[in-house]
Formats: C-alpha cells, sequence, structure tokens
C-alpha cells in the first residue's frame, strides 16, 4: 500500500540485494508509516492493525502523526514484557494448532527444538514441494539434489524421485504434520505415461527442460501428490492463480517475495478434472482447494465442492480474506455447496500478533451472514448455533485432521 | 449434496448400471436423508423442500433424524389423498401451462393422452432436438435413424434432415408447443456454406465426425434453429456452459445425468454474434439466453438484451435459481437491459411438488429488489407494482406466447 | 433501450446512412419516449433523467404518455431562458474542468474560440489518438496524411510518426489538455524491436497490414504513449474491453457509434506487465485504468493499483456508472486497493445535462458504502469525512493534474 502512493520500499528499510543502504531507523519507518495509516482506511490490514493495537497490544490512541512516537514507545515496552513473549501470545491466543510451511528438504530442525523443548504448544510443519516440480528453473537440479542428501538416498531416475518425496512425507507426517500445500499458476492435473514423465524429469537433470516441460510435469506431480495423500493420509491443498513477482523492478531490487504477486483468470473444471476423476471419489483423500479468482466461487468452486466427496472448499484467501470477500465466499459458495463443504476458517499470515483478529473478523462476517439467514427465517437459531461452531472451530479441525 | 458429504449413491436407492444390489427400503433411505437434513442449510434446496413440506404437505413438525419417522407416515398418507394426485396439485398450485422438455423424435403420446383426456390442465412440449446436432456421437446415426421414422421422409443429404426437423418442429406445434430449447457447452454459432454443411452431414453419417466437426455443425444448426423459429414462431432457448457428467466414476457406474454437471467460463458477445446480427433485429424472433456463468450478466448478457430488439435474458437457471443467485441477477442486469428485456420466471424443476416453491421464492426475492429501489425513492410505488406484476406473470407468459 | 424493445430507430429521428426519410417531429419523438418512459425504470438513465427533469430543469410532474405534452412544453420554455443557455448552466453546475476527448488530428478550433472569448470556464482536450494506431483499417493512411498536415511534417518513418505525435501531444498540452485516452479491444502491451515496428508502420502504408499487426503496433504505440506521458506529463488514460459495432444491421443502416458496443472478457495481470515493469514504477507517470469487465476488479485492477506507483484504477465505467455498478466497485476494490488508489469520479456523457446528476448519484453511493464502514466501526466518522471529500473531489483534481 505504501510502495503504492509513491513511498519507495529503501524508507521502510527492506533490504536491497545490492546492498545499497536503506532507512535503518525503526522509529522512522515507524512514523513514515503512522503518517500514511489513513491509505488503509476500509481494508482488511487496516481492521487487524486497529484490533491488533488495541486487543493485543492495549494501546487506546489511534495511530497518526501526532500519535506515532508514543504509540511506539508503548509497544515497544509492551513487546518487552514476559507475557508478550511468542509463547505467552500462542497461550493467550488458545490457538490449538498452528501450522507452518516448509519446504521439502526442510531439516525441520525447529519444529524439532519446539517438541524438544518444555514447552508443548502444537506447532506442526506443512509439506510444501512446489519447488521441486518447477524442472524448467535454474535452481531445481540443485534442489533435487538437496532432496537426495536429506532423504539419503540416490535420485538417478524419476522413481527415485518419487520415493524421495514419499521419504520426505514421512518425516513431514512424523513431525506432525497433517497436509501438504501447493502453488500453480493453473491448476492443470494429468497422468502422463512413466516414459514421458522419465522423459521430462530427464530434461531437467539435463537443464533442458522448458516451461511447457514444467507445466506437464507439475501437472503429473499434482497428480502424484494425490495419490501418496491416499496413501499416507496428508490434507492436499491447491492454491493456484497468482502470478509471482509480477514487477520486474521490484524484484531486481530487492529479490523475489516482496510484493508485486498479481491474479490471474483460473480455471478449475477442466484443470482439476483428471485428479478429481481419478480420486475424488475417494473416502480416504481430502483435497482443499484455494481461488483468488473470485468469479469461480460460484460457477466452478462451488460446484465441484458440492458434488466431490474429497473435495473441500478452501476459506477466502490473501485479498479475499476480507470483511466483503467473506461475505461474497458465503454468498457465492453456500447456496450450491452448503456450508459443510468448506474447509473452515485459516489464513497463512506470517503476522502473528494478527492471527487472533483475522479469526475474530471471519467469525463475525460468518455470524453476519448466518443472523441474516436467520432473520429472512431461512434458518432457525439452533441450526445457525450448529452452523456458525462449525465453521469457527469443527469444520477446520476436522478437515485437516487436527483431532 | 449427500454424495458430496461421502454418502454412496447406493444406499440413496441410485440403480446402478450393472445392477449390483443398491438400498430398496424407502424408510431407510427416508431416515438417512433426515440424519442429514442439516446439510442443506442455507441452500435454496433446503429451502424448497421446507416450503413443500409446510405449505404443500402440512407438516408441521422439522424433518430430523428424531421426526424422520411420523414425517414418512404423514407425507405418505397424504400423497394417497385424492387431493394429493398430480392434477388435483396442478389445480391447486394454479398452474396455467407446464412444459415438458422433450426429444425431437419423441412420438409425444403423453401429451396426446392429457389432450385426449377430459381434464383440461395446458401440459405442452418443448422441441428440444440437442441429441440430432451431436454427429460426433456413437449414437447419432440411430438419431437420425429414428427421426427419419417419426418425420416419415428419407434422411440422405443435409437438406432432407433440415426438412425433417422443420417437420418435427410443426408436429411439436401442433401438440401446443411455443418453444425449442438447446443446451451447448459453447454457444458458438455461424452460418456455414451449403457445402461444408453437406460434408459435415456425411461425416457423422460415416461415423467419421470428430469434436471440431460436431462444434461447427452445432454451429450451424444453431443458426438454422433460428431461422426456423422466424419460420414457425417458436421461441429459441439456448441454455449453454456446463459440462456434462464431469465424474467419469459416478457416470460408468450410475450412468449419464446422476450429477456431476460443472459449469465452464461462457463467452457471448463473440459466440451469439453470428446468430445475432442475421436474426437479432427481426421482430418475428425471440431468443431466451440462460447462463452458469454469473460474470457475463453484467459484461454480456445485460449489455446484449439491452440492445438486440430479439433477445431476453433468461431467468437464474439451475445454481443460480436461489435466494442470493436471483438478488444477484438483479443486481447484475437490471441497471443495463432493465426489466422488460428479462424473459420473467421460469425453472426446469422436475420435482413437481416444489413448483410452488420456487416461484414463490423468485417472487419474493424480486419483491425484495423492487423494494430497495422504493426505499431509496429511486422507483415510486406504482411503478414498481406495475413491475412485480411483469416479474411474476406477465413477462414469462408474453416472452413464451402462452395466450 | 427503445430498439431493444423493438421501436425502430427511424422512429427516433435516427438519421440513416441512405438518407431514408425517419421521424423529424420532435414532438412525435417525445411523445415515444414517454409512452416507453416505464422501459428504464430501475436503470441509471432514468435515475438522471428524473434528476435532470427535477432539479435542473424544475419539472413537477412524473413524465408519461399523459403528461409527455405539458412537459415538453415546459422543459422548452426554459431552455429558451438565457439562464439555460449552456454557459450559464456551466456555472450554475459549478463545474471546475470539462474534458472533451478529441481525436489527435483535431485543430482545437473550438478550444481555442473558448479561449479567445471573454467566458473563462475551463473547457479543456484530452488527446485521443485511437484512429493513428488502426494500421489495418481502411481510412489509416488518410489519417496519417492528416497528422502530417496538422503537425506540419513529412511522415516518411516510423520515427516520423512517432514525432508527430509529440507535436501533437504539445499542441494539446498548450490547449490545456492534460490527459491522453485510449481505447483497445484487449490492453495488450509490448515494447517491439525498432525494425519490426518500422516494417508494421510501412506495412500500413502500403495497405497491407492485418489485424495481428495492428495488434502488435497498438501494444506497441501504448508503450510509447507511457514514455511520452513520462516526458511530457499528460495523464494516460486506458479505456480497454469494448467490441463496438457489434451489430452489423444497425451499423450498415445508420453508420458507427450508434449502440450496440458489448463488452468482452478482459486481461490485464499479464496484458499490462510490459508497460507497468517498464514504467509502472516511475513517479513521473499516471496511468488511469478503467474496464467493463467487473471480474477483473479484485481479481487483477486492485492488486495492480494496490501496488504499482503509476496506476489508478479509474471510476466504474458506462454500464458500470450506477447504483449497483459503483457500489459493487466500491466493494471490490477497496479491500485491496484502499481507497486513494482510485481516481475520483469522472464519466464521458456527452449529456451536458446530466453532469450533476451524474456525480451526486456517484457521492451518494460512496456516502452510503462509507457509510456502512462508519456503522460497523471500521472506520471513524473524522476519517469518513476526509474520505468522502477525496472521492468526491481531490482524487479526481489530483489525478488529472487540474488544479
Amino acid at each position: 500500500m505504501l510502495y503504492s502512493q509513491g513511498i519507495p520500499l529503501e524508507r521502510l528499510g527492506i533490504p536491497t540485494r545490492d546492498g545499497a543502504e536503506v532507512e535503518s531507523d525503526p522509529r522512522r519507518i515507524w512514523q513514515l508509516f503512522a503518517d500514511h495509516y489513513h491509505l488503509f482506511v476500509g481494508t482488511p490490514t487496516r481492521a487487524w492493525m486497529d484490533y491488533v493495537f488495541c486487543e493485543v497490544l492495549g494501546v487506546r490512541e489511534q495511530l497518526n502523526t501526532e500519535s506515532a512516537g508514543r504509540v511506539y514507545q508503548e509497544i515497544a515496552a509492551r513487546l518487552d514484557a514476559d507475557d508478550f513473549r511468542p509463547r505467552a501470545l500462542f497461550d493467550r491466543f488458545n490457538v490449538e494448532v498452528l501450522t507452518t510451511t516448509d519446504a521439502a528438504t526442510d531439516s525441520l530442525e525447529h519444529h524439532r527444538a519446539i517438541r524438544d523443548s518444555d514447552w508443548d504448544g502444537r506447532v506442526i510443519p506443512c509439506f510444501r514441494p512446489d519447488a521441486l516440480f518447477k524442472i524448467a528453473h535454474p535452481t531445481w537440479r540443485d534442489a533435487v539434489q538437496l532432496l537426495a542428501e536429506v532423504a539419503d538416498t540416490d535420485i538417478v531416475h524419476f522413481r527415485d524421485f518419487a520415493r524421495a518425496l514419499e521419504l520426505r512425507r514421512e518425516f513431514f507426517k512424523s513431525h506432525g504434520a497433517t497436509s501438504t500445500d501447493h502453488a500453480t499458476v493453473t491448476p492443470y492435473t494429468e497422468r502422463l505415461e512413466s516414459g514421458e514423465v522419465e522423459l521430462l524429469f530427464r530434461r531437467g537433470i539435463h537443464g533442458e527442460a522448458d516451461q511447457d516441460d514444467q507445466a506437464r510435469f507439475e501437472a503429473h506431480m499434482l497428480m502424484e501428490m494425490a495419490r501418496m495423500s491416499i496413501e499416507d493420509g496428508l490434507v492436499m491443498q491447491i492454491h493456484p492463480g497468482s502470478l509471482r513477482d509480477h514487477n520486474d523492478v521490484v524484484e531486481e531490487r530487492f529479490g523475489p517475495d516482496c510484493g508485486g504477486d498479481i491474479p490471474v483468470a483460473t480455471e478449475y473444471t477442466r484443470n482439476l478434472r483428471h485428479l478429481l476423476n481419478r480420486y475424488g471419489n475417494n473416502p480416504r483423500f481430502t483435497l482443499v482447494v484455494f481461488t483468488l479468482d473470485e468469479s469461480t466461487y460460484s460457477r466452478e468452486l462451488a460446484p465441484l465442492a458440492g458434488h466431490y466427496p474429497a473435495m473441500k472448499l478452501g476459506p477466502p484467501w490473501w485479498f479475499h480474506d476480507s470483511v466483503e470477500g467473506i461475505m461474497r465466499y458465503r454468498q457465492h459458495t453456500t447456496e450450491t455447496a452448503g456450508f459443510y463443504n468448506t474447509a473452515g476458517f485459516n489464513d497463512d499470515t506470517r503476522a502473528f500478533l494478527s492471527i487472533p483478529a483475522r479469526h475474530d473478523l471471519s467469525r463475525r462476517v460468518d455470524a453476519n451472514y448466518l443472523g441474516r439467514l436467520v432473520a429472512r427465517h431461512q434458518v432457525d437459531m439452533h441450526e445457525a448455533l450448529r452452523v456458525i461452531r462449525a465453521l469457527s472451530y469443527e469444520l477446520a479441525r476436522d478437515t485437516y485432521n487436527l483431532t
């Protein structure tokens, strides 16, 4: 938001690739942020921050140019206190499970450290192997090499590669994982003949794979992931439709994942057909599908989730994890898929302090949606109470096998 | 809905293709349905069923696990009574016209039976020739053979085929038909040269037509249907955008049309251009267009219906024949096309008992939409009363020439 | 609207290309219009006209069949009065700036006449060079010839052509212009190699360019326009996604631009990427992007405007400049892009009398949207007052450099 209004990322302290100097005084960055706090009016970011300041941090004045210094001091003092340490907040937030997203090759050492500590908070990993499916990417071979090392196996043929992935999934499971996550631009799925898979794999190994090769390989790997999910019980998630690093200028100066991820129209009905035909009727499989393309809610996703036993519709994601976004999600999906084919609320924030705000906002909007149905006599109160408990808690717990 | 939540279709008594045993005790199926009635909360199916149970069947308790047996008994008793026979309900529902959809080759014998009976209910056929346009389908030649028989004519060339269709339309008209109906995945229209049409027709006869041939043939046949409509006055309907039998597993076990029809993005502006250019300005022609892709309401369909004299926008269809769906339809189309370029409410239910519920729901949502306009002083009350009468009754009657 | 309901354009006095007689009695045309005034119920056209009749013209009775003659007389008398002359209304409407859209080759003589008059109303041109980019169009060479004449330069090579455009932009600026405007079906942008550009230009000059050539040339010219905007400071606007003159029958009989412009699905994320990558981070550049495809609001346009410093989201355009349309625009864009990445309200009406109505309607809907946020305690009142002032006035002034 600040960048879109002409504030250079350097002034916000974002480090550059070439090490050029950037603002390093946190008070000046905070003041700049406070000076532009009004830009966020009407956004979920603003709603979450207001909640965090007031409810989590106990700040009782509005953030603005004049109050910035005092608010900074107040927050700094609060964060120094023991009862604002992460584990204390984890307990205060009443978090039952927190899932991190981790590369397939991750050592999970921090998860082990938590497990080996005397703290009993449940923090589990999620298996995200995207980087290993991008056979046209310059770093793919290194990723495969690393996979061989961490899986302690040789990877020569595709079958070795698939086996190593199975081993890693097992490793993740042994650290508490209940799910996998997969990001693609297009959620295209297709089971390839083993000869073609081996050929694509070899092209990747020889650095000869192009974007078309990669698209076919990814389509096949989504099928493989579904197959493995049926075997090992990990819930499969697909997050498609974001064109990453749209802004070359920002990426070149600051590196990847610095904003500039822009959604594209996404097709599910034809793209997911192979996967759903082969695995979507299997009672041992759960597939949670997300979207950034709201036109697919009523057209494709609700009809698919309202039909296939394995498919659940993921909650409103990213730009749509917001008051209007969540309301649209319910308005566009409930009449076709009902409430019980949705996965329950979760979000992918890195802002730990905002977790209660996000869940609170989601519950409020869902309650509003249900309240409308009760007020119109479409749903009676005892049913609404049953549904809101499902939306707020049970569906997420049950979809992700978190019991 | 039940299948999506893991209940096998066999347990609901759906017969399998291979004759494998399925549940046959209606009471057990009913109990299973009642046990899962909460899954429908928030869906139009639930709203219609609640209405049917209460208003049509007079059941005064909520359906649930505990009440299932009593409700079953009560409904069974009601349905045995003479005043719940179909013709009695037809009169009680105050149905002026009921239209069935019939294959172009149908004998219409049941329509004749009604006409020859002493009952004066108006039940008329609608001409649906889809199967005759699918030249790549294995059963197409049989369908053409049947067409020749029922039209009592030889079909060698395309012109014979077209002539037979004209004869069948005449036959349908003589049984009261006022409309035709056409389902396609893509509403592509194009008038082909007669040489190409003949070639495609011959390929179909020789079993050599492929999907591309069929797409072109269907595009041409939609043009032919419009031409014939101008000649014989039948109102033409297009229902595009559903990918049928998405779920191979269900289709293989239970046959076609057992659920699993999933919408796809649909394009109208370019696809209908040929047809609308040639026939859309003709005052003798009426084309009613439906959609499952709500993104086309404001982008394509309202602008087209708001321009071409022949085109009317069909009511919200299938998944969108619902509280939120009808509201969105009015919100997205009225400002561009007005109310009077919409076709009035109709739906394609096979659930006879639900007809009053569906019309009631549609009227209520339209009245709500109008009420908002009145409350905001955009429309005054006497105009709103004129519009609601049009939306509830006159537009459907007039669009379909049912006077 | 009247044409869509079967009223021939001839009866509305629209002149035909072949000079065939059309209705010429304004009273009869007015009566016909009044007889069908109910068709507009629920449309913005109706809201604007009701406002114009009542607030601008002081007519105190509803227009209908019976009142048509009296209302006609009343309006005619009013329009004869001095205080209803255009300049008097311009002052009464409190218009600070009115921008016309003018071909790149326009002499701007009327703008000079205003400037040379004793009237100080600010009426400025907007540079619209679309016709000069359509190298496959039969009249393109004439347009280039005219460009050479008005720019007083020889145009042999593409560089001459580009230079002539720069001169014309300078000429427009000297007449007060602050912006350019560009209409395309697809907002595709790409910087071509100079050799390819020259080749395409020559093909156009030789009458050999086809539609693909033109698409690439237009993609390049949008890049050129952005480059020139950075140099001369004119704000760049893109209005894509309308398929013009969809109805051949109307175009052949009445000429182009007689209705029948129908939107198509529009893609921005990939199409604008080249332009935004090269110029979107430049603080000297402003790009205002409009759409007729509402599905792009939340999916593409709000994320893009919420990221690139140069990009602003244009207000709801054409069919969407309406009560529901403006509300949807805010609901779909605010949470991602905020209010301050939108360009402020403007519209492209040719109906001078409707200007106050349109701005009034826009302000009311924006105020309603803000009022909801205040009522829900998402925004407090002093912030809402700041935002509504921006939406009603400051954003348009600042985006278009109208200070």
